[in-house]
């Protein structure tokens, strides 16, 4: 297929990333980040692509991160040096893989349990380069981590046994809105971290809703947002970004209209995926206030119109998403815009790498 | 990389599909299908292999459903020959793709607006073959579809107008459980049609939450059941199928237990989506009562372990998702299994087919 020159050329449902948009969030970010001498680290779930993990470095990131191994392969195929897996690495093929990608970039993982280092020490027993080995620790987000700085010191004290293993400090994923909390929690384990001798070279948080914030952190040496990148209603929603903000909508057609208050675009679950974030509908359209997105099934996007809001069967709209990452992860290629231009078709290489 | 020989050898997260119980899904349906004398012609979106379809058809359905031409095409190039596409097809990107499948395959499609007919009618204009179009009603879905019989009468008018096409019948994605409010609807729209000397083909319904009782249906001549050959946990808390019909599993390792009750699996909603259906949680974990998938990012999945369930880091288990035909979109193979051994590895053909 020849590459489209104009939005208006681009068959639908399709994934539009605005580049001037994008370019100007990564740009903030570090500035941000540059202002309060905290690293940043972005997270590449959002977008899958060596062109923008190209570009955030340029910028001045200290690394990546990724979530799976087979997204921090592609990263090191297209030539990225320090990725950062803020995950537990379990079973021999990972761990193998784990070992092969750590001869050709510099790795870093998190553990957050005895079983997950007892894995990573015996596979880098016998490697040239040991890895380096963080903490998780559930600072109250709720998900992996170490529940105490008891905790933490116990499995720090575990990774210093390994030869192959050097312990990298400690890594959250933190609630959202609660700083001086997770500040606390984290301080606690470094305090007993040092009364045992035990240096913390990078304590790491992350999360775009909270990006404008952590620069009042007193302790965090790094950040890893994701989402900044493109944006979406639920960073909006948060005060994140504001609409003008965000890179990433997805084209759709009116293909239905079937009421004066229901209309159905192209765009089901399969293009903007059935993410809530606990907001109500799975995405708006963009200049069209009261034409909300407020039921899916996979190929059909059901719209609710009200005060005013009009669609038109085969009119083609933009629809701002509740999660940009999701979406990016259901599509094998995105275009790359630039106002109603056409500037690249990109395929998403990182795309779908679940393991 | 080679085949693995058992479920033990394959990395997570993984689908695994049930070869004996899809096949013996394929048959049931069939066989209540034919005991009431009604068409079957699975909708492939449940498990988007031309492996499947092929059996389908081979037990004795008509034909297939697609919901999206590039769904029809991949099937098309693997000589499935009668495509149903229940769908508002329009631009003239698809148009044009539309007129080039229905040159190797016999299509049809459904309509529920003058645009959409102005579109196929001006697409098909000078065609060898017409094109059959049916019309699709809104019996209470909330879907798509005309609303009333008048309207149904009106478009089925139009379309015959049209050298290009054919009037084929009326479709209905029915509401769930209502099998008698949906009959009504449609012998409603036949009597309109009827009166005015049109007759009705085809009466096509379909949902596999419905799919054990639309043989009392005193209209319908098809039925499209996409699901049934997979089965979910949707389908289970519905009625429609037992824990023992589900064939497809998500396989997935515990990578964090972080407290008494939370462990964490590595398949988040990259593996399972975030899709509920209403329902509490976003899969279960077979052959544990009690332990629930209750929360989901991407790459994460955490367990609520309630009445006594325990898991393990590094513990692989199999969970039944909400919903198999969104998880299959997700992955770029399934592994075909039959007890523990590993019968084949199938790239998922149609994965990704937005458009």
């Amino acid at each position: 297929m020849e590459k489209p020159k104009t939005i208006d050329e681009i068959d639908t449902p399709a994934v539009l990333i605005d580049i001037d948009r994008a370019t100007a969030n990564i740009a903030r970010a570090q500035a941000y980040a540059d202002k309060h001498g905290i690293k940043l680290r972005p997270h590449i779930k959002t977008h899958k692509l060596p062109f923008w993990a190209e570009k955030q470095l340029q910028a001045g990131a200290t690394g990546i991160t990724c979530q799976k191994i087979g997204e921090a392969e592609v990263f090191a195929d297209a030539g990225i040096t320090d990725i950062f897996l803020p995950y537990n690495i379990l079973g021999s093929a990972k761990l193998e893989r784990l070992k092969a990608l750590h001869e050709r970039a510099t790795l870093s993982v998190t553990v957050d349990s005895r079983a997950t280092i007892a894995g990573l020490a015996a596979t880098f027993a016998d490697s040239e380069r040991p890895l380096t080995v963080l903490v998780e620790c559930d600072t109250g987000g709720g998900r992996c981590g170490v529940q105490s700085a008891a905790e933490v010191l116990a499995l720090a004290q575990q990774i210093r046994q390994h030869p192959g293993l050097v312990f990298g400090g400690l890594m959250t994923f933190p609630p959202v809105g609660k700083q001086e909390e997770t500040d606390a929690w984290l301080a606690a384990a470094r305090d007993a971290l040092a009364a045992e001798g035990i240096d913390c070279a990078r304590i790491t948080s992350g999360g775009t809703p909270g990006m404008w914030g952590y620069g009042g952190s007193t302790i965090i040496t790094e950040y890893r947002p994701g989402t900044y990148i493109y944006m979406d209603r639920y960073q909006v929603a948060r005060g994140a970004a504001t609409a003008e903000d965000c890179a990433l909508t997805v084209l759709a057609t009116v293909v239905s209209h079937p009421t004066a208050t229901r209309a159905v675009l192209d765009s089901g679950s399969k293009a903007l995926t059935s993410d809530t974030l606990g907001m109500e509908g799975f995405g708006e359209i963009v200049g069209k206030p009261g034409a909300l997105v407020t039921g899916l099934s996979e190929e059909h996007g059901v719209v609710t119109l009200s005060d005013g809001a009009t669609l038109s069967v085969g009119e083609r709209v933009r629809v701002l998403p509740n999660h940009c990452c999701v979406v990016t992860n259901l599509f094998d290629q995105v275009y790359f815009v630039s106002g109603d231009k056409v500037v690249d078709v990109m395929p998403v290489a990182a795309r779908g790498r679940v393991g």
